[in-house]
């Protein structure tokens, strides 16, 4: 039987994910919690980790190392946000020793870009699973990659030479989601049609006036007697259209730029679609691999200072 | 004391408001009621009309003119799309009498164009205010208007010697009032911080990339401590920004052009500050006394046919 060495948690809003790793970094063990930090009390992260999440893990004595929401100021100790460009060293020396936990715990640091606004932009999470995805290709480390992590916030981000240069948020996931449950465009219809799917990349254009645009997904209706079962496929089509059209270009990623897809696989596809219609070639690759080899880094480096 | 002639209404989805008015179209009363066309059950649209709103009005023998989505499959009885461009004569051509009404009573036609997209757009009662604000000066007879109805589904209208001849809807108010309840962007205060709204103008920028730069209104707070309180003056900001800066563009409107601003005077003075600061000139006119001289001309209109 193997031994587990390390607990990986990817702690976030809504869930916590944890593994169980050994000393190589194999996952030995998995478990979901609902115990994501909107959910938490004030002061209540440090022994809801020792009750809950360790005894479920067999991982009471382990070293753990947590990304994500757990290190925000609504988590349990704030691991302060590092400023882009980042490397996974950076990431490693800012690894924070979080108040009351018992044996060695790490919670990652988030990261702080300039984005394209004057109030910049912010990931905590995204960064471990994406420095996970380098890790695990030694060729990724040199020269320049665009990483896509589809989402409720998803994240665009440029790797320079094994640096994270830039990054921009487009909140589409969550659009989609209050749009679908709370407006004039709701339905409860799966987004599953794919023929309304790609009217809604079509009528994305530029992405530009996107408040205009959306309405379409009602104009189409009663204007046109569209089914409005269809809506909901329409709506994601055009938001993530409207994602493809604009984000990329002003990241300076140009058509013909291979982009890494790292995420959901049913998501990821739907991303596929939209921007290889504009001409950007994709390959998907499995986030939870990522954030495993991401945790997994961290506690390499981290243990070694 | 003065004698009625007309029953006048605009008869949204949430709100029916109603008039009385002379024979000149001046107003002899008014009444609003909280029955719009969401709250009425199938087929009771004769009834309610009859029980409540005549009497309210001391209007049961009047003719009534009614607009708004009263004329759409949720309302009384279809009063069908005219398609763009369209005059007032069309309008009042297009006037259809409910069933089950007692006297003369008419609804007016919505309105369909080619929009942004292949879905088209649509309208039902922005047309009606749109031509009684044409009425309420014969110099608007001739030449180009553009007139913009904020709101819950903002109008931006383009007039070519007294047609309508193209129009977009932005659903920028829905997308403010459901952001601002059921998001990250979430926030009960009161959107009325001049600064953070001119802060949100300013990350508009060209009016793209809208699910981006939205993330901004929360990175702004997490990630560069501005206060929560100002997150709906920027929500808002951004949002109007945004339109101002692409729907215009789209529809052929440049720099210097004057904008006709119709409707709610606080809304309107937003809109104007996000036009005006991209050199589009702003006049702000009343929605209500457009809508009344709109539903006064489609009566003197349609009686005479």
């Amino acid at each position: 039987m193997t031994t587990a060495a390390l607990l990986a948690c990817d702690w976030g809003t809504t869930n916590l994910r944890a593994w169980s790793l050994d000393g190589a970094g194999r996952v030995v063990a998995r478990r979901d919690f609902a115990l994501g930090v909107s959910k938490l009390a004030r002061g209540e992260a440090a022994a809801r980790f020792a009750a809950e999440v360790r005894p479920a893990l067999d991982a009471d004595a382990l070293p753990a190392v947590l990304c994500g929401m757990i290190g925000s100021n609504l988590g349990w100790t704030v691991a302060p946000y590092l400023e882009a460009p980042v490397g996974l060293d950076d990431l490693a020396g800012g690894l924070v020793a979080p108040e009351g936990s018992a044996g060695w715990v790490r919670i990652a640091p988030g990261v702080r870009a300039d984005g394209l606004t004057a109030a910049g932009d912010v990931m905590r999470g995204e960064e471990t699973q994406l420095f996970g995805w380098l890790e695990l290709d030694p060729d990724r480390a040199r020269g320049r990659h665009v990483v896509c992590h589809p989402g409720t916030h998803a994240k665009w981000m440029v790797v320079e030479d094994g640096r994270l240069t830039r990054f921009v948020t487009a909140m589409t996931g969550e659009l989609f989601a209050v749009l679908r449950r709370h407006s004039v465009l709701g339905g409860e219809a799966p987004a599953e049609d794919a023929a309304a799917f790609g009217e809604g990349l079509a009528a994305a254009a530029d992405g530009d006036a996107l408040a205009a645009r959306l309405f379409s997904a009602r104009a189409r209706v009663v204007g046109r007697g569209a089914p409005v079962e269809s809506t909901p496929s329409y709506l994601s089509g055009l938001l993530i259209g409207a994602e493809a059209a604009s984000v990329p270009k002003l990241l300076g990623v140009t058509p013909g730029t291979p982009i890494a897809l790292l995420g959901d696989a049913a998501l990821c596809a739907l991303y596929r679609r939209a921007l290889e219609r504009r001409g950007m070639p994709c390959e998907v690759f499995d986030g939870e691999a990522a954030a495993v080899a991401g945790l997994f880094a961290l506690y390499r480096k981290g243990i070694a200072r």
